[in-house]
């Protein structure tokens, strides 16, 4: 049900922000198709990855899975980072992480233990997916203290006397957490009793390796052309909505890129299969954190645009206090949903904090 | 004999207090005297509301119990907000939730230690309490930073440029933690393993309900009444004493409002009953945060004197220190007299801060 | 074989050492000599004392074992403090906690786990030194966070205005770490199944107590006098390498006073020995922090160059996010290579940060 709206959305808006660029339509307009358009291709493109993985075996499966969990915001990010704004890739990495460790994970906990009552989940898996967040936090901890620390900040750029070391810093823990994010996948694909390798042998794929490999390049060539296209309307929408381009990273962007995602989570959790559940909140931000942030850092990079990991000091409190009380709460193995409140509170703190920054 | 005590000085020291503030005597006499009465009152107040949820049974006895528990606090920050003594209120909130949680669970397990040796208790309780004071945490947190960044302080108040927008987030983050208190304790009455409810059955009420409602009504009445007399003598008393107001604030009220409350608590600990003695230290430290905090920011604004929950950053950082080293040792459901020696150190350090400060 | 090599240093090093010091020769040799000196010296002084205290007894020998422990460093940082390097002696103390909570602590776990799979361990001892480090870490974040608000930092010394106030609150903060050191030291050799004082039943003495006793107060003296070279020779020999003082306290110091003893913890970590392991990594950082920091502001007291506890910010949130990451990994009992990779790549940006900061 779900995967027939989300195909006929991925098609159909494609289709429509295609003709409304030929026609050069109000920009406000094509803004939100895209937008639209990338959430169904999004999750296509995740359906179309887990039939091929089904095909390939469970290894290579769970690699793939993994890889192209976050493309949609990682495509986005990297057209934000072609257009020179880093401050709105910063705010959409921030707003990955909490969105999935805060609001994710607490509308799971929420729903599920509403409906299920306390629930149980392997503490382990998690125990480490929180403490490669604890790494990520002190890696934009440790170079936000040290930019201000020698009198940069968020806008240093190359130019600036104090932009070589902080992209020296910056090239430091993206290689630090890339290496952590292949040691950490390999480690879960290997260790036999893991939820990721358990994935695969319960279910026979519904499609043939042609027609999934098909529709992962066809769906992931539209989300290129959808993002060139959202990232480009982004001006001109920001400007008519009255909203500002901060919100729209922190909130927006990581709604458009996840929200498929999202609700599979929320339904796991219903299930009462938490274990997978975990996997598309905690996984998924460990995932921005470890995977995405180095790849861009390294596409910044390569394009000239670089992008330094100095966050805002609101973004490094966000992620700070995010990653504290969702690895506190997953810490026993148990969940009930007082804990899925609490979390989603600690997110409406941020979101209401946020708004009123600017 | 506590309890003779404390009924004792509530009735003796009510009188006293009217004689004084009748023949308008030496304030700072009079400020030691209802300090002392209210020391009375509070224990007799909680006693009466015991009494009152005995006969009540067990579920609507919770509930009047955990409300109750910080009526003398809340009093006396009432009137301390009336008379526009923002920084003192902040002061003693801080005040109140270290002591509880480092002072006096600290001393319960420090005595509970020595005398027991390792000690157990429901690591779930306690860690849904701590899960509570970390998001209690993060709404002060995130309010200071946000006042910070928008150039705004402690100090803020009606009129200033930053005032509505900390405003906002300040009653956004009342209401989030008010709602969080109310599905807390919903969640703990209900679970029919939770000390709270597993509290009612043993004992048998002494008092008639007409006795304890009588009782109930008479010391919130003379509670009120010596917190009014304690808020209007505390300029002249710390003027002849000598000590700053601030100091006073973070040490002294939060006693006065429950000394005999932990008295209980480590008594309980000595008796090895740590589940009765953390619901008040750890539950008296979550009350605060989550009722009391909410409670006077909504009359703060009823009264029109707002009460900001930008807290000063020592302020923060005292609670935050707090908080994190409590629910880490908080965490095993175990407990030494090691545990206890290291909370009392966190809480004399902190003092000894807070003396130097001013 | 270990021993042998450590030996041959120790005996050689001091002979040249002296010489080199006689002759007058080349101050970046004489220093390089005196470091690898100190080392093989630092080793030594070990071995003795635990010979000796095999002879002891248990509880005597574990109490040596665990005041000599970081002797060497101790002896460092207290001729630094003569020479008035305060900034020094901060960051090596940091360097100290930092590196043996990340590089030794994830050299251990890597190679333990890649070695033999999931490794298990007594999470009470590691819970309990973890506690302690927070302490510890509450210890530095506090009077850090006091000086900046009443206008003083890490270079405040006697004469200035706020230098009072910040070394009462230094002087309190030492009081109370030797405190909850002696407290968990005694707290440890009572309980019966501690590993420290499981530790010694095996094992027969392989000198007497007269050449323990010798080979100790021997070791002891030249320990210092390489130590006073050390000192001296430092800046001559930093001036010609090229390299800031700072970046020798953080990085060269800690590895000086404690190299043979990290080889040591890698080598039990690798005979999935993980008790033994985690005592010289997590056990020597809780050391440095609860015995060697009071001793050091207690010795600058009596020389008249106070030692304050204010660091520096990246020295704070180096301490702060090395504690946190290392007390969460250490939380459940249980360890793999990945947590070892996780806590080595948190000390290389830790590493990068400090090395660009100047």
């Amino acid at each position: 049900m779900l995967s027939m709206i989300a195909y006929g959305i991925s098609i159909g808006g494609t289709v429509l922000t295609l003709a409304l660029r030929i026609l050069g339509a109000d920009e406000t307009l094509t803004f939100g198709i895209s937008a639209l358009t990338i959430l169904g291709l999004a999750y296509t493109l995740g359906h179309a990855t887990e039939q091929l993985g089904l095909a390939a075996g469970p290894r290579i499966g769970g690699i793939m899975n993994a890889t192209v969990g976050n493309v949609g915001e990682i495509i986005i990010a990297a057209f934000l980072i072609l257009d020179g704004k880093i401050g709105i890739v910063h705010a959409s990495i921030t707003g990955s992480i909490v969105g999935n460790l805060l609001l994710v994970l607490g509308a799971s906990l929420l729903v599920g233990g509403l409906k299920n009552g306390v629930q149980s989940y392997d503490a382990g898996t998690t125990g480490m997916n929180a403490a490669s967040l604890i790494l990520a936090t002190i890696g934009l901890v440790v170079p936000a203290t040290f930019a201000f620390l020698i009198g940069g900040g968020e806008g240093t750029a190359p130019g600036d006397p104090q932009f070589f070391r902080i992209e020296a810093l910056t090239i430091g823990v993206a290689v630090l957490l890339l290496i952590t994010y292949i040691a950490q996948t390999w480690f879960f694909l290997r260790s036999p009793e893991s939820p990721t390798s358990a994935h695969a042998p319960e279910e026979e794929p519904a499609w043939s390796w042609r027609t999934s490999l098909g529709v992962l390049l066809a769906s992931a060539a539209a989300l290129t052309f959808a993002s060139e296209v959202l990232v480009h309307t982004l001006e001109p929408a920001v400007a008519s909505l009255g909203i500002s381009e901060f919100f729209i990273g922190i909130i927006l962007i990581p709604l458009i890129g996840n929200l498929a995602e999202h609700v599979v989570g929320v339904t796991l959790a219903y299930k009462n299969r938490m274990d997978f559940s975990l996997i598309t909140s905690i996984g998924s931000a460990t995932q921005i954190a470890l995977f995405a942030v180095p790849v861009l850092v390294f596409f910044g990079l390569i394009v000239g645009n670089p992008l330094t990991l100095v966050f805002t000091p609101l973004e490094v409190v966000a992620v700070g206090v995010g990653v504290l009380i969702a690895s506190y709460i997953a810490l026993d193995g148990r969940s009930n949903w007082v804990e899925g409140l609490q979390l989603v509170s600690v997110y409406i703190i941020l979101a209401i904090a946020f708004f009123f920054l600017t």
